[in-house]
């Protein structure tokens, strides 16, 4: 390649500090170290982590920094050492990794390797230092991926190996959106056939917690957002029905409790927010009723709920990436997606080329996208 | 029967108000009505569920009332249409119902049919009258069992039939205690064979608990308590490790994820205190750690809780009476026992003639008793 073992210049959103939008610059992307893999990005969804990256809130992120973490792209050049892919190859980089050595990872029950961010940082590639510099400053990685570049240096337990045949612009949301709630209903709640499901929050991550449920096999699944225009994408996935809190007078908990008879039998918390949380808790039935959260509450926030919610026998989790170990999982979810196992494609309302980025932050933050692909 | 069809005047502990110790009396206990069973009780164990109704803490309890809910006994006389038990057999009350046909009963995974206390008060038999009155007054039942009455009238329902080899004064246990500990690890928890356990809290639940994680084939069995004197005893029964918070600076959860690498793989929260729940929570490996709350706060009171502890992977959960559906699972626990499976007979410190029920609630609050047991 011609480029390989050579600095490339390319175009990157950076951001320079909390609160401040997106600044689309010309980046520097040095070549990958042993054990490191340089991708060239071609897709990258826009998902919610992003937007509490920019407002300051997702935990131990270092500014400068270069945030995006559902991209889908092509091998540039490898580091020393690096077996499992090659240039050319399709991949998509991982925000959580799999190194294949602690614990977790050698637990089949885990997927959170503890090389992941929240045990150790992941602003700097393992070795301590940056691949990316812009204006003479040297800017941060986000969780190892920083997929808002047009080049970005991942390590090599950081990359999943995808089909040649992947569409690059649909597959990149598996680099975490689709993946965590598919994963949520399929891995961690494990849905039963004929089943009743509850969803609360019908972004694109609560979507796809509607699919897996569908194809878990569950018989009913309510569907629960604020906004009811998001309704008929969810019963095009396969909710059965949607409700909105707020043409009720009582506490959705009981309205849910009553369309049931006791509770559904699982429970998704897919807006991040304390009360909904609770409502999701208290929703599935008191006996064996499960309650994944998958949304991400402000950092440090802390909710309060009555125990007895739990001693009565309910079993409330949370999930990462949806359970699966994504190094291995991912390819075979990909196969999935190419044998038309499901459709995440609807998940998609835009597509923009990269240099609007902000323009798909604004359609976020308004409610009106699902997912929006930035294409460079 | 000499005295089927009769009113029995015989023995009872009444609470005549929430805070005032019992008051042993004579009582009429009415025959019992169609699809209900009057059993005589021979011994019964001191539980501390007896002392939150005594404190007027338990919820929906009403006074008077004759509590007691773990003991054991032999039917003395039956209802029209009771086809399980006769009179002579050997029972075991049982303070969580099994009625067969309710959807927790009907389904495999639940044990908390829904004719239990919490769903509906049990504080008068199913047809909404009493069997027992002293002094011309009515005297409420308590979760339907009242084993602190030399008779007791309680639906066929809500009897276990045992092994007619069963000692009484010994298996009385399994009506709540043993059976809610034990069973916490081995079906709520599920605790696999080489694992790792924290059990927080080592009366006789707590110690029960050891005895199921020793049983499942845990590796490492750690126990906590801030009383010194229990730790032979969790020795005894299993514990490998026995730490005291308050030989310790930092927080208990810190100290056993130090001990543990990443943590435990399940803790169990056997003393109802928040700042306990939390703990526990925390003990377990952020990853696939299980954390059963065994321990009943104080009704009404909330904990509060960083949801981070839950999205990361954990499962937290509570159990009912260990998992068990009693009915079925009782006898096959007596059998177990009679086996020498485990030792149950260990935790019992104390037998004492029913007379002295008060001076057993003492030893209870001095922390002097694991169980005891009160003979009629």
């Amino acid at each position: 390649m011609a480029t390989a073992g050579k600095v490339i210049r390319c175009r990157a959103a950076v951001a320079w500090a909390p609160g401040k939008p997106l600044s689309v610059e010309e980046v520097e992307v040095a070549p990958p170290k042993a054990g490191e893999v340089r991708i060239k990005i071609v897709a990258t969804g826009i998902c919610h982590t992003d937007e509490h990256i920019l407002t300051g809130s997702f935990p131990n992120v270092e500014f400068p920094v270069i945030p995006g973490h559902e991209g889908a792209g092509i091998v540039e050049s490898i580091g020393e050492g690096v077996t499992s892919v090659k240039p050319g190859d399709k991949v998509i980089p991982l925000c959580v990794p799999q190194c294949g050595k602690c614990s977790f990872c050698l637990n089949p029950e885990s997927n959170f390797c503890q090389k992941c961010h929240i045990s150790e940082p992941q602003n700097l590639l393992p070795d301590k230092t940056s691949r990316f510099s812009c204006k003479g400053k040297q800017i941060h990685h986000f969780m190892w991926v920083s997929t808002f570049a047009e080049y970005t240096v991942v390590p090599e337990y950081s990359v999943a190996k995808i089909d040649a045949a992947a569409p690059l612009d649909k597959v990149c949301l598996f680099g975490c959106g689709f993946s965590t709630g598919y994963g949520a209903a399929i891995n961690t709640a494990k849905v039963k056939p004929g089943s009743t499901c509850a969803v609360f929050g019908l972004g694109g991550v609560g979507l796809s917690v509607v699919m897996g449920c569908k194809e878990a096999g569950a018989s009913r699944i309510i569907a629960v957002d604020i906004n009811k225009d998001k309704f008929a994408k969810a019963k095009e996935l396969g909710a059965t029905d949607c409700i909105n809190p707020r043409d009720f007078k009582k506490p959705i908990q009981e309205v849910l409790t009553e369309m049931t008879g006791h509770g559904v039998d699982y429970s998704f918390e897919v807006t991040g927010h304390a009360d909904t949380m609770i409502a999701a808790l208290a929703s599935c039935n008191m006996s064996t009723g499960v309650c994944v959260m998958v949304g991400v509450l402000n950092s440090g926030s802390e909710i309060s709920i009555d125990p007895m919610l739990l001693l009565t026998g309910r079993t409330w989790k949370g999930t990462v990436l949806g359970g699966w170990k994504m190094r291995e999982c991912l390819p075979k979810l990909v196969s999935s997606y190419l044998e038309k196992k499901f459709n995440s494609d609807l998940l998609i309302t835009h597509t923009l080329p990269f240099a609007r980025v902000n323009e798909g932050f604004e359609l976020l933050r308004a409610g009106k996208s699902i997912r929006s692909v930035l294409l460079f």
